[in-house]
């Protein structure tokens, strides 16, 4: 079968297709034939050596979806033909993250960019049957990642408001979310166009960091001067001053990506004077995205894919990513 | 002014029409002319002597709407002008239920049904601006209950399977604020032309609880065996056999109405076998209400309003509510 | 090896020692020697026919402690030589109960009353090395049922009244845990032997409920009127009221056991009027015993047993537990 | 009556004893003999112009108890003869601190160091009557932080370890409400001294952090590697790395106090990795208070008071507080 395989600091030039054995599943195990994969900003990271992952060859991406072809002595949990998509974190299914290993596909292990892969049964989900491969591979990171943020620990509910920034697949399936529960959006981005598709989506406020840099402030304005309730913050320490600006006395910022750098500090009294519940998140667990899983089917709601490239044109898909120019999330047909 | 009195035990007809001197807000309180109001199933059963009122003439209803005209010294809350709706436990503004005051409108203490009423400051919400005073006057009790049932104790997630029954006030706020937060409603009726209605309103499941007796076992169908996760029971002691049925195990039973009647009992061990939280909801907070304001508005919801009566035809009213024949609230015009 | 079997239908006499092979651990599992089981109220109800298992043969007892003779390939969890206690539901790891299969010990499977079993790596806990055999065998049911309920489930907290009911198994977890927590305890007893007792163990308010029959209001007095918190519920329909009466509005009461037998039934007015928390218990998961062990490690609390028969004895000490007289949990020596 | 001035820029020497007229209580108010107050940290930063309040002269301290000498019109919740201690937060009687004015005594508004003070009603509680009144002036700021932090928001159970940094008043206040949870404690100072004390008060585990200056990867050792629950962080930027490295994946850190300084910054990946609940904590509301009132009485607890000063002797109060040296709380006789 092929493969890619990406040295885990090379960056993106370091990425090989090849040919490996295909396979077999052993006792309690599953083998996939993968239909579709998606991009995270956490693959560039990893691409360029970020992360600490040693440096040998793997498999890239966590996030995939595809059918079940064979399935290994015991598997009660899903049958051959089966839809099913890869959790992104493989021995975390329930409960709270601490005590789980260190098997986050496309990182710890080998991940999903591939014709066929073999995983526990236990690190599958079934998705919603009105999703195509590609937008059921949009899930594992992002999706889980947003519903963790917002619905799990935040426990987000209708009239609250939420800050998303930008439009990368956290945030635009946390706008997403938000609204699916009723809550009230406030979106940024650097273009009036972004903007535009923002608002198509839900978003009742949008602000446009380039014209307005202390959008933080004008976030609070937009809600009052209470204050959002909820900051999905996917920049870092390059955004904190403007999301503690934003975000109410009491209110909650998610810490999910660090797009503006690893290198920022950032003074914590903020944090404490306006007692702020500031709260890192690493995707979630299998129990979430069942959950997440269920929301998205109740709703019907399809994630957003800006792009699709072919198996062969992986290295493009990467670019495309990095070039930033993205508006949701970027797959690949295998 | 004119004020309804109504004594505790006299059923609908002790309800009179008379004159009260118009009342002066003291330190604290606040003189609303009332514009609408609302009834419950609880305002017949006070009429009938229920829940252990003393016999004495009250001014019923706990539900209305109206606007400041004045306000006492001290009152920062509210200015002249303000259009707002009175909590009904007055003396319950967050928290748990456990510490407050026997200080419900139109029960513990006067209501609502007259030109002008006084109350402290602190017993008033203002509300979104996109109702009517009618629409307004339907939430106090009913939509407070729902949200409460729902959201503040039952922490209600999208994708979740909520099972509302009939076509009361309570049920169909449920019903709408379930799908504004993203779950999946079932929903009961003994009419098949209100079922099309409730479908109308979002329902995705539709019982018709007269053609199938065995309706909670049919709920528990429609969620593939699984059982619903809430089930907003309404009707009391003869219909808790069935919402026992419906309920997945470690799922959740708000007891909120007893249309049933009060004589009736049930077996626990259900309770026990299949985990469940059986909650009893005797409406919410003044901050829930402001909660769910907050939802109301960003969703622009409207509370469905079955029929509006004058003022003076209080007691027909209070008769088309008995009739049962209703969809959503009955109000009075002030 | 020997083993007893029941049938789930013949009572105690139904109790017969017998032998059967020593089985061998496949993959994933693991052979254990036992050392001590306990017995609970629920493996009396099974030996006359309740809960509706079937009638076939089955090795009886849920609880037990004992050490790993050997372990099958994959398994990491557990080495030969640990001191071990298997869960309550083998397939119970952690989250909710809603999702797990019928596979409670002693009931749905064979269970620990045989010098050998052997049971999924999965589906065993460590625990604490302070405890001896028999000590370690009281958890697995009334142990963590009293830990679900007061603290998983209640979120009990340090100055919240706990009203725990006899001198059973899980009564006497309940008032352990409650001490530990630093909340307060009301116990109750027929008999003032028993009752001076409870007050050595830490409980600051003793009442007699045969010469205090109205023992609920009691207790509601003894905490100034307030009401108790917490009620942990193990007698069922026959002492509801009396919960009910003792508990503040607001509170909670965990549905545990049905002493008082299967037939009565109760009015659900008051859960409402009192806006109560309902709540049935299952015992719990993997994850909350370990929590549990924790606790109990770190305060080093020790486990009251009553007493220990030996091995032959077995039908005895179901006799003892069905005599009522017992303070704590009855053990057997394996 | 005599009242302590201060400058909020002047330093300890800005502190002045002068003379006001013995205010009288309006409606809803009440006079308190002030009989005892207490220092905190924030004290000397307010003397030193920090926290942002205005410059001109107040009247110190949050912390306080006394006797209600007389009660303004309406006044229910107290009665002349009651012993009681003003809430820290005036206007923050329940739910989230998000809405709440600004009303902190000693900063906002006048605080208690003075013979007689006059404050609403609302902002009074009853506290514990095995209590003296230096011992019920040291809660209002440090006994509800540390409460707030662990149990309210921190959900503290049984089992769980606490890392508690030196010997100030929050910190013995965590482990002393850690110990009544039922929680391990792994408590830091500088002095061997010292350590041995807070053994005595029940830390589990000691650590001199001046011997051990990674103190934080050395309490990770000591909970088997795992990592601790929950670390109350009171010294800021410059103890956060320890802490980051202390606490556990999954885990939480309240910040509390800045004893390191305004100036320092940190990176904030780690909260992201390890999925930290980083949560600033300002003091807590009246409900909080109330909760650990009884808590405090159930386990018949008494703050550890270091030293208690004359009324006269208020600014070597200050100097002592400032020195460092103390273990537990610093008092002033009034």
């Amino acid at each position: 079968m092929q493969v890619y395989e990406i040295g885990q600091r090379g960056g993106i030039d370091g990425l090989k297709l090849t040919e490996r054995p295909t396979p077999k599943p052993g006792p309690g195990q599953v083998l996939l034939r993968m239909r579709a994969a998606s991009l995270n900003y956490r693959d560039l990271i990893i691409a360029n050596g970020g992360l600490g992952y040693a440096a040998g060859s793997r498999i890239p991406l966590s996030d995939g979806a595809g059918d079940v072809v064979e399935v290994g002595a015991g598997v009660t949990r899903v049958r051959a033909g089966d839809r099913v998509a890869p959790i992104f974190t493989q021995s975390w299914l329930g409960g709270e993250i601490g005590r789980h290993l260190p098997t986050a596909l496309g990182g710890d292990i080998d991940g999903v960019l591939a014709q066929y892969v073999v995983l526990d049964a236990d690190g599958l989900v079934h998705y919603p049957g009105h999703l195509a491969y590609e937008e059921a591979a949009a899930l594992p990171c992002a999706a889980v990642t947003a519903w963790s943020a917002l619905i799990t620990l935040g426990q987000l509910r209708a009239g609250e408001t939420v800050l998303v920034m930008g439009t990368g697949g956290v945030s635009i399936f946390a706008l997403q979310f938000a609204r699916m529960t009723g809550a009230r959006v406030i979106a940024t981005s650097s273009s009036d166009a972004k903007l535009a598709r923002l608002g198509g989506l839900g978003a009742a406020e949008l602000i446009n960091y380039r014209t307005t840099p202390e959008w933080g402030k004008r976030a609070a304005e937009l809600t009052g001067g209470r204050g959002v309730d909820h900051v999905v913050e996917v920049g870092g320490a390059g955004t904190l001053a403007n999301s503690l600006a934003a975000v109410r006395p009491g209110g909650r910022i998610s810490l999910i990506g660090l797009l503006t750098g690893f290198g920022g500090e950032f003074n914590p009294i903020p944090i404490l004077l306006k007692s702020i519940c500031f709260q890192g998140i690493r995707v979630g667990s299998r129990d979430m995205f069942e959950a997440m899983n269920s929301a998205i089917e109740t709703a019907q709601l399809r994630p957003v894919i800006d792009r699709t490239f072919d198996f062969a044109e992986a290295p493009a898909a990467y670019r495309y990513l990095e070039s930033g120019v993205h508006f949701g999330k970027v797959c690949i047909r295998i």
